[in-house]
């Protein structure tokens, strides 16, 4: 993947899912990725990493256990390590996310929204 | 600066210097950098990360030694580590850096354009 150009809304176009984070570029250890979110994530928390959120279209809603964080369209937001969080969205929106390479989506809490992550 | 939410081009309306990327976020120990850019910047190597760039608004030309890699908005692209690199715009670009902390914008090269990081 390092060495192409990257289009994110021409990568977006090539998927459906939601919930599923599409790897679109590596930068050292680290991976950018794409996902479309709608409806509600599960409540978990990344003990050993940060993590970032840029809203590329549509709106969304990370809420966090002592309130909610709104962002729309190039907006960004950084979940600090051990903060628990469940993003929300009422409709569809498309977001970026960067983390280092390996971070599972749904971190200590498991279950049938984990995803496989793959290149795109 | 980790808990606000980062609207990207309101922190771009708040300078107009170019080639000086102000720090906007913090992740781990990566650091996500806004930056202006028009006119050729200086040909240079980061031998020890790869860098991500993102434009946000503009056409932003990353010249290799083997080929010119042009961006527009929405699209990104990561410079490898170890290559030698020279970013040009025509008419002024706004562009999303990300990269490790630290990391010196003039990387192997230095002089007169190397800039000091302020957070913003």
């Amino acid at each position: 993947m390092t060495g192409d150009v990257v289009d994110i809304n021409e990568k977006f176009d090539l998927f459906s899912e939601r919930w599923s984070p599409k790897l679109v570029a590596s930068l050292n250890d680290y991976e950018v990725k794409l996902v479309k979110i709608q409806g509600e994530f599960v409540w978990h928390t990344h003990e050993d990493t940060d993590e970032l959120f840029l809203v590329v279209d549509g709106r969304l809603t990370i809420q966090l256990r002592d309130r909610d964080v709104v962002l729309g369209p190039g907006q960004l937001f950084v979940v600090p390590r051990g903060v628990e969080h469940c993003p929300r969205a009422d409709d569809e929106v498309k977001v970026l996310l960067l983390e280092p390479a390996g971070v599972v989506n749904t971190g200590d809490a498991g279950g049938d929204l984990t995803a496989v992550v793959e290149a795109m």
